[in-house]
């Protein structure tokens, strides 16, 4: 079971050295597929003298401008928290999950993304996740490393993966951009119709994105939904009138 | 169940960053006890910042000269390594040993060695060992940065500590310092009959220490055994005579 489909995805890394602690975890792991999104300047020899024999993974990382950007093309993107607490509900532990990633990174690309140094993932990074990861730690220092953090969470998955599994037939996701598309068409359905209001509309948009994240999207659950966000802003928009001027339709 | 019995034992280490950032990574377990062996000279500054919020553990460690004194007060000392071959067969996995090291910590100190960043630990340090654990990396990279090493070890100790254990009752084990007090005895005679040759002896001695380190000695099973190492060398020096002198005895 190879893990070519398994990417790291570092949110705004602040240290070089870091990044290139986050190479050689990688690497002693057998995963070589690094993204960083809108790092502070990176100073590559800094990175290079933590990666020691994993520079090839430095070489052949992307770097983007928004974490959207980073995923755009993964059918399973999980985020990473030490924090519980708002948005952050639902986290599963490395050891339960990681059989689920290798179970879809088997057909899928898999992104695993981890937050800045001082502040971990912000929420804004939270909602383009379909799933959380939580480390256990001792609660009195919960917060580890991110080259830690990513190592642990690695390690996991590469034990898993070594294991022999019995998920059925690979299920290939819709990636994370067909998916944003539909949450976009969603959210602004719902606001229409009044589902949705300003003061609640963050909050109830990540309970779905939650919901339907832990369903695991493939490509025709996303064209119902999208059907589905369309006909409620159709409705809202010109359904309504039919309706008003033929009262008996529908009933 | 706590972990104050576990001693993470750094053997010769080269960077003090790297020491730093193994007390962040015990701390983030709930693992305070850090000893040292002959480390190269210690940048406090630099341990300090990559420790963060664990410096406790820094202001805490002690410095010895020898791995024998860092462990000697220790009923199981657990040597990590990342090569297999020669002095290194019978190493087991962070996960398989984790039961084995909680059970063991509830009624003796456990040591967990790990060597210098360059080369690991040397035969003369897994000498000392009892058992040996190697975690599981991707051949082509195998080399783990140490403070990655004792992350990953602590954690499954960690882990191991929740799950509620059926280990009978605490089993209190013979410290290192008495079990090396016994086995320089048993070398000794047994150099002294000639089932040890200059050649074979530390392969032989090796494989001894392997043998019943995987028994876990208790104080009556090296009572046992030194007065068996005891009776070899009185044979050797003295006892053959009164045989020679009354060849019947014995028969």
């Amino acid at each position: 079971m190879s893990l070519t489909n398994l990417r790291i995805v570092l949110v705004r890394p602040l240290y070089s050295g870091n990044i290139g602690a986050v190479a050689r975890a990688m690497r002693n792991l057998g995963i070589s597929d690094l993204a960083l999104v809108s790092p502070a300047r990176l100073h590559r020899e800094q990175a290079d003298t933590m990666a020691v024999h994993a520079r090839d993974v430095l070489d052949s990382m992307q770097v983007h401008a928004s974490l959207r950007a980073a995923v755009a093309d993964c059918g399973l993107v999980v985020g990473t928290t030490c924090r519980l607490g708002l948005y952050r509900e639902g986290a599963l532990t490395p050891r339960v999950l990681a059989p689920h990633i290798v179970a879809m990174a088997a057909a899928n690309r898999v992104a695993l993304v981890f937050g800045p140094e001082d502040s971990g993932l912000a929420n804004d990074d939270l909602r383009v996740c379909h799933q959380l990861v939580t480390i256990p730690t001792d609660p009195a220092y919960p917060s580890l490393n991110v080259a830690q953090a990513v190592l642990l969470c690695c390690y996991e998955v590469f034990l898993a993966a070594q294991e022999p599994t019995d998920n059925g037939a690979p299920r290939p996701l819709a990636v994370a951009e067909r998916q944003e598309l539909m949450y976009e068409k969603l959210k602004s359905g719902l606001l229409k119709i009044g589902f949705l209001r300003g003061d609640n509309s963050e909050h109830i948009m990540f309970a779905l994105r939650r919901i339907l994240g832990r369903a695991g999207l493939e490509d025709r659950d996303v064209c119902i939904l999208l059907g589905l966000a369309r006909q409620i802003e159709w409705y809202a928009n010109d359904g309504w009138r039919l309706h008003e001027q033929n009262p008996g339709a529908g009933t």
